[in-house]
């Protein structure tokens, strides 16, 4: 499996009806530049254009997909890495922690995991065996002296990986100083933020006040009630946009999007500076900002990116020794079709908006998200998020949704990686998906082979361009 | 793709082990006559048997499915001819709204909608060419030219087609006097009524006093409370019965079946009668129905049709301009276990009811509709509806229901079909899905081939003549 | 299909690329024996060893999967023999309940009821025609001939079968007598108790009452409150530690797990004893005593098996007349993300829980089971259940949880069966279609085949093995 290539046919359909059509409509998609709208990419990386460290930082302890499997095989966090909050140490040598990691190779298989990192180490790398206990001193020691080498810096990679866009996601008080550091290098437009206000609209959350602390001191002046607050979320979506952006990104628990009005939200806001938030008019406040974030957007052109339905940090313990974004969000159900009424009926028709709805709750593709999409000109559904984004997940997805939707009702490709190495991973998987899909259609009589391969070419790169192209 | 004849593989599983199997299981189906209880057809198309006006008012203005992708995408209602309730004109050259789809072609690839239009364009009509904007003009002649004809008269298609029987779906109030017309013409036997009371039990739709209005002046006397209209209702029942009708057919927000009092029904449509009607009353009142409603069914024995779960009318702004059923309507979560339990307790078990059960809702397949078919006499499970009516969506309806409710819990293909010249197209593709599974079940050793056969004829034939048999 | 053997790659992938892959990862898995450490055999059957009497009441009239059908096509209940509780005789013919199912085999077409009843007829009894109104005479008697004969008794079956260690269900206030015989057989170690105090624990459900007095005279004094209950709970949990028992087995109809205070435990216990048992009360009292089970298990180590989701009895005029268990139990939505917090948040890390999920809604598969299964180590997931315990449902099982759960968070097979002759070929079942989606991954290049056959024995006897061992 691990050799020094990957089998050129891997992801697309085993049956020998589709194999060869699948090759075929892959081909046309397989060097195609990568349009990477909705990362988490740290703009200070492209910035400052350091080596990484070491593989233990760049492969495991960042990695939530892949720390989360080693905790639930009973792989404690600290002998991972994972910073604590609390100062105590945690595993600090590299080597220890991609030992830990390499030795249980055998917990990823079937996993998009196992498929990602094989692409990174194989093809990114050049890594010719898969990790294991026995293999792992190689491996670090491999990766490592690849590491110091100059093509193997952030930029050269981005170059390499033929990224023709990335965006990175950025707080509403960030002063976008690294993507300044990056225009003033001539990086300005293929490094994009993107803007991300939720830590200020929610408000029950624990750093909201410490958030809008920073949003303040951004803006110079005082957010003393509701009317300050989206004046000053106004003008840092000018400055997002004036710095390149092209959207927005909404991590909600719902998809309830009621407005209040002005005078409600202003007593929610009003009261929860002096400390005072009531869980119900948290929620209901998020749900308004969803709306009012909407309006703004059907006026400036932001693309409003919406990922709802995951209960973050479901184990409080462990929010309070690690901080969140370690495994631990698990998604709930989502009412899209109910939750989206006020906003779909005030903005759904509006030329300006673009709305890109992102879902792990599979069983809205088929009867919720599709039919919305298919209607309102407003909303396109971005790729399978998430726990989805793998091979049965975007199957399944196409298999949902296209019924109703179509393939011009969807953003193409969408990746959400945190792991830079990664993206032409995700693409590349995406690419064969997609291909495989359209491969059965062609089969079975459904698609001709050139519109089969022209689709293929649109979900890879015409629709993730046109989808946040500015406005 | 569109020549002058269509493949005859299309829509059959491509995998070699399948296809030669699935070919010999639909060779069994594909002339068998269509049985098509569930249609939306006006009986008055039949009644006057002229012909039809023109390829857009054919193709593109009635059909949501096809109205809504183009919204969707951008075009304007009033390009397409939806008409206006205001007045304010819209496209009404019908060469300019069969170009503006024609040019969109695109936008179906992969949806049922393309296969459908497929199959009328080129076994119907005999297209020789797919839309787009240069065919367009060539296409609205040669199809203009052809409806013209009198081999393309409704009766004559009915005829071509081999449709066995047809049901209408007729309002309570409705006099059937295009049925009587039809009766004197000899098509008494083929084409009949259903009957739909759903616009005078749902008190708090906007029609509802209009359409109580229209019942009372059918039955010839007022309804001034719940007695009288549960009358009234029977009443219709009767005239229904005697005009053919096999079926009633209900579409419900949900699937609550929850019985009232006689007193507590009459306070309702009393204060509904003064135009006071409490939301939740209303939607109480509707529950009941369901559950007044089987209790006539199992006396009369009227089949029962139940599809729940649509949020009709998504956005009211549309709805005032456009009014209903132009394509914004979208699905929600159905409660089948919990909603139909009183009904099902009462009369799941009574030889006279026959419930039909329709749903948008795919996850509950498996988890609510198979078990609660496979173990109640009275119900059976239709086909997979509207937006899961594609190839996929048939596909994975048998998947998720045969384990637990057989196919002999269910109906068969019913199709849903507004567009008459459709309905071959419908049955076509469902026949060939069937074919498709079966030949799977076949190849994996789970049936044997004749046994795959004789299913595959009763899911297109027995099982819904049988469903639908006057009892 | 029924000859003297069942075609040999019976349920393995069609696909001839995938093929001759299953059959080689089967091979590896075919002969292992059966670990079955959830099922619902009666302790007694192996505990006496007498001749099953004969082929209604061993293959008809316990089997609620058979039952159901014959019910739903109208063969009403009597006529299966299903006994009454009010006394009235029903068939008691055992010749004519099986010629009533034997003619009705064509139901079964599709089911995994037909698959299994396939395996045991042909496999372990030796018939060599299908089951129909001609051959059901010929069936009953060479069944009845087998029957009859020494190596058709329980235990030779139980050798013949090759089962390594069988769970049984016991009540909490089982004394475990057949346990204790079979121990004194030397059998103790093959034949295990599992803890199951559902009864004592939903105080609205009719027979609480007794199974506390039950409970009561098993322990010795009187259980007059939440304390005295808990101590009962405690040391029956001890007794069945001591005769064996690996795990404790809760069905519950949510998996809300929320504490209460001991004192409101108290409070509620006691006003049931008085006969007042708000329904509020009682389930918040269910979802308690997970919680506190989870507590009894991280002590004691006995593995928690929780199935929620079902809604027993659903016609409540069967439950009267018939009892439970005969097929009328319904599954409804499960919430397990935010059910299971208040347990995970406090056990989900505990080295000493262990806790199996088993679901019948396979809409939780990505959304919240494997996200669950794939960070706290305590979780495992069970194999797809009752009605999802089927081919297709085993497939849709394993593409919707790997991906972010892995294999090694799955229990592997885990039958759920109370028929004891067709344990065999649920186990062999499972293995093909695990077999068959381990060979899409190796076709697909996403394994290799040694990990894939490595895996395939992990999941038929390792991790059945090692998820159940002793703690």
């Amino acid at each position: 499996m691990l050799t020094t290539t990957l089998h050129p046919d891997r992801a697309l359909p085993a049956d020998t009806a589709l194999r060869p059509l699948a090759r075929e409509i892959f081909a046309a998609t397989r060097d195609l530049p990568l349009v990477s709208m909705h990362g988490h990419v740290d703009a200070a990386l492209l910035a400052d254009d350091e080596p990484f460290p070491d593989p233990a930082a760049l492969f495991v302890v960042p990695d939530h997909y892949l720390v989360r499997m080693l905790v639930s095989q009973g792989v404690p966090q600290d002998a991972l890495g994972v910073p604590r909050r609390d100062g105590v140490a945690v595993e600090q040598d590299p080597r220890a922690i991609w030992r830990t990691f390499a030795s249980r190779w055998h917990l990823f298989r079937g996993t998009p995991t196992r498929l990602w990192l094989e692409h990174v180490l194989v093809e990114v790398f050049g890594c010719d065996e898969p990790p294991s206990a026995q293999s792992a001193d190689r491996l670090f020691d491999h990766l490592s002296e690849r590491l110091a080498q100059p093509e193997f810096r952030p930029r050269a990679l981005f170059e390499r990986f033929n990224i023709e866009i990335l965006s990175t996601t950025d707080a509403a008080d960030s002063g976008l100083a690294d993507h300044a550091r990056l225009a003033a290098a001539g990086w300005g437009e293929r490094v994009v933020p993107t803007f991300r206000p939720d830590a200020v609209v929610h408000l029950d959350r624990p750093g909201w006040r410490d958030a809008l602390t920073a949003l303040e001191q951004r803006c110079g002046y005082p957010i003393e009630g509701y009317r300050d607050l989206v004046r000053a979320l106004e003008e840092r979506r000018v400055a997002f946009k004036a710095a390149g952006a092209r959207a927005s990104d909404h991590g909600h628990l719902g998809a309830d999007a009621t407005p209040l009005t002005d005078a409600e939200a202003d007593r929610i806001v009003v009261a929860a500076l002096r400390g005072q938030v009531d869980p119900g008019d948290a929620v209901a406040f998020a749900g308004h900002m969803l709306f009012e974030t909407a309006r703004m957007a059907s006026e400036d052109g932001l693309v409003m990116q919406l990922h709802p339905g995951v209960l973050r940090d479901h184990d409080p313990a462990v929010l309070a020794s690690r901080g969140p974004d370690v495994g631990y969000d698990i998604p709930v159900p989502t009412d899209f079709t109910r939750g989206l009424r006020p906003l779909l009926t005030a903005f759904g028709h509006h030329p300006g908006l673009r709305m890109v709805l992102f879902t792990v709750d599979e069983d809205t593709f088929s009867r919720e998200l599709a039919p919305l999409a298919g209607v309102y000109p407003a909303v396109r559904l971005g790729a399978p998020w998430w726990f989805l984004d793998t091979p049965d997940g975007m199957r399944r997805f196409r298999e949902a949704v296209t019924d109703t939707a179509g393939f011009y009702n969807t953003t193409g490709f969408v990746d959400d990686t945190r792991a830079f190495c990664s993206i032409p991973a995700r693409h590349d998987l995406a690419r064969r998906i997609d291909a495989g899909y359209l491969a059965r259609l062609v089969a079975e009589h459904r698609l001709t082979l050139d519109e089969a391969t022209e689709t293929a070419v649109d979900l890879a790169l015409t629709l993730p361009r046109e989808s946040y192209a500015p406005r």
